[in-house]
């Protein structure tokens, strides 16, 4: 696959790299800096492996200092900067430039407090998402959103991608659960935006920072809000005749103010995929299923379950397996949790992340099967229904590339019904290297305009993380 | 009171001023212009009485596209914008400058679509707050954001300003149920931000937008979500011999990941002010009294309120009074819904609103009393102490403008007192006028900067709103 342009190098940073790599192992010294190629070879890319390109050197700040001091340095310098966590990106957000240094947050890992009586915790951007919930477990809290790689990915990345996750539609994604971020600048300047108490004033920087994928400055500390474990969880499964009719029972448990922590879907290629791998228990004679998770005490979850399972009788529901334990529960999950990774042992494939709103779920399904058997080739749909947020995985062979090309070209058309829907091109993963020319289907010329002003009143030479959300002509025009 | 400086008027536009009228009557209509002296009078001030200014004109547009051609005429013109919904700010939102148009939203006052499959509903940005409500209360739905002006202030205004209400703990401000606007920038082009579905690619200008009190643009309709009914709500009154034993049992509520839907504070001065106006049955012994509101079907409010009274036996509560009847349950609203009136017939006061972390709530409680008592006046507080929003009303006596100068010098005190207890400087009514000088004391010079950057990004010749939320001096410097 070659169909994504790259910025063209700038040859004299090129030429000054021995110089650049001098200048930072004085800034982080040389235990905090990579330039062997060798080494160099995992930076290449990220969770989005089609496309990949050396850097010029990663450097590995430890202190919210040092990244003021790499970042004063390559600022003066003109070089480009690339910020990363662990590199999970499934849009490409991670990928570098020939001519950028990596901004590696690995080493910044630390859990800097945690303030039970408020609620929150305070962390260094390269903390794993997972090891915030871990380290307040015993107390009874968690952190909320829970991307599918939460065990590796960092905060720092999960805020540059506005992270959601399947239990996101009772919590919300990051942006509703990050109260402040230490937010250093394109020259260096160390800000603090947000913190502890509600709300900020003036401008909404905040939430202007959530979600910009490294193009407004490097985030090296966050604070986080922690949220009580609630007294028991329990999903049920739901076999439908129909995607139509699981949609529709969708709708209707959102539409009776139900808030249930998650609802999954997944359609019949899904379902014979995961249950071949984990053995759940999934219905094979449906032809979708859903997961729905409810939490709270034991009769708040029969009344909120009762509710759910009269709404689903209504949809003809074929299947209803409530879980009567915590080993069927996680049963019911493995299936789930194991999407990915059984869609793999069965195919390559890429996943999509678009968004539509609730009412236009049976319709994009149906057009989406349409558009991938256009193409001749397959997808599955496992996705959080609640939301609206679909992930049509489109299989096919990566060492074709014919059908590598047809396989991208499905999931532009995919992204493009997604907007004509109503909804988003991207739900949680972000626009990156993978969908930024898409953007023009999104926007009109004057929204990206104004978008792209706002990013330049943080970084005016456009070298953060610049090959990435943005097309790649017209930026003069803003 | 005369503290706090406006910006010089321009003279060039006000010798202009004919000019500029018949240039507005061309974009709107003579029916949409007001410029007699005698009709300008009602937009002189808003809810922040205390400043005036005549502004040039009222121009009073009926659509988006009116609008463009308003903002694309004073652009040319170089003249000053002030957008205004109701004119119910608190801290001075839409006081207009001299030299400046006010353009009022009051025309836009249309619901333009109510979708319930998708839960959203498309407004024009002067429909009141509480008329959204009403539009959907039939079909079983309500817009859940519920300042306590919303039978009069417009989404515009809450748009602008973040607004919040009493309900909000448990269904977030503005900004957590906004989804879209059409929003007409400094020169006129019209934009849309946001839509029906999660999310949106590349930066968040829908959470920046919220806020920004009428410095981005102007908000010309909106896209907000509906929230189903819940089958029933329940408030109960509590009475604490103490603000401590009352604010920990706030803290205690919140760390057992309970959510009700209002946790109302009221100290001792508030509970005989309001007790004396409503006959609302408030124990006059206590020192503070909590109104907590549950919601949800019979058997999810019971489960709640009984971990919620169990957790305020532990803090020596000496009063419980569950509402047994919507009569009972409106008796107790009733007087907490009077506060602010009660309390004027009383003294005058101001309202003062800032944030703290809850942990914080007892000492600001204890200091904000010493502050107001340094200046030999009196305070009540009646807030929302759920979300750490506090209300102390600083009473004094208008016609007397040495204590009129006291209770401001008070006001900021006790705002400075927040900002340092790591809160801030306004939790729900805006940064406006009122606090506009107090900025510097939240945000350090590179943070305001930056900010300020990001403003001039959508507006460089700084001419929407131009007196509010940043302080006059230092503008250059961004």
């Amino acid at each position: 696959m070659s169909a994504i342009a790259f910025l063209e190098p700038d040859a004299g940073v090129i030429a000054r790299r021995g110089a650049i790599i001098a200048g930072l192992v004085e800034c982080v010294g040389a235990d905090g800096l990579v330039s062997e190629e060798r080494e160099l070879k995992p930076f290449e890319t990220d969770g989005f492996a089609a496309y990949r390109r050396m850097p010029l050197a990663v450097v590995l700040p430890k202190t919210t200092a040092e990244v003021a001091s790499v970042m004063r340095f390559l600022h003066a310098e003109g070089v480009k900067v690339v910020a990363r966590g662990a590199g999970t990106s499934l849009s490409g957000g991670a990928i570098p430039e020939e001519d950028a240094v990596v901004l590696g947050l690995s080493r910044m890992s630390r859990i800097l407090e945690i303030d039970l009586p408020n609620r929150l915790a305070r962390v260094q951007a390269g903390v794993t998402n997972l090891a915030i919930s871990d380290a307040v477990d015993a107390d009874g809290f968690f952190y909320a959103p829970d991307p599918s790689s939460q065990l590796a990915c960092t905060i720092g990345g999960n805020i540059g991608m506005n992270s959601g996750g399947a239990h996101c539609l009772k919590y919300g994604v990051t942006t509703n659960n990050l109260l402040g971020v230490t937010l250093v600048l394109a020259d260096g300047t160390v800000t603090e935006i947000g913190g502890g108490a509600l709300d900020g004033a003036g401008l909404d920087l905040l939430g202007l920072v959530c979600g910009s994928e490294g193009q407004l400055g490097i985030v090296t500390e966050a604070t986080v809000r922690l949220i009580a474990k609630p007294e028991g969880q329990r999903p049920v499964l739901f076999g439908f005749p129909s995607s139509e009719s699981a949609s529709a029972c969708v709708s209707d448990i959102i539409a009776a103010g139900i808030v249930p922590v998650a609802i999954e879907f997944m359609d019949r290629p899904a379902i014979a995929i995961c249950e071949a791998f984990a053995h759940a228990g999934y219905p094979l004679d449906a032809e979708a299923l859903l997961i729905v998770e409810v939490e709270g005490s034991t009769v708040e979850m029969d009344a909120m379950l009762r509710k759910i399972v009269d709404i689903a009788h209504r949809h003809a529901v074929m299947t209803v397996k409530e879980s009567q334990s915590a080993y069927e529960a996680a049963l019911i999950w493995k299936g789930r949790k194991s999407a990915f990774g059984a869609t793999g042992r069965v195919a390559d494939y890429i996943c999509m992340d678009g968004t539509v709103p609730l009412s236009q779920l049976t319709r994009v399904l149906r057009q989406t099967a349409e558009i991938v058997a256009a193409y001749g080739l397959r997808v599955a749909n496992v996705f959080h229904a609640g939301d609206g947020n679909m992930h049509p995985l489109i299989l096919y062979n990566v060492n074709d590339p014919v059908e590598a090309e047809k396989a991208e070209a499905a999931g532009m058309d995919i992204l493009k019904l997604c907007v004509e829907a109503g909804g988003c091109l991207t739900g949680e993963h972000g626009v990156g290297i993978e969908k930024r020319d898409l953007m023009r289907h999104q926007f009109s010329k004057a929204e990206l305009d104004q978008q792209m002003r706002v990013r330049a009143a943080f970084d005016p030479a456009w070298r953060l993380n610049p090959s990435k959300v943005f097309p790649l002509d017209d930026r003069g025009a803003a």
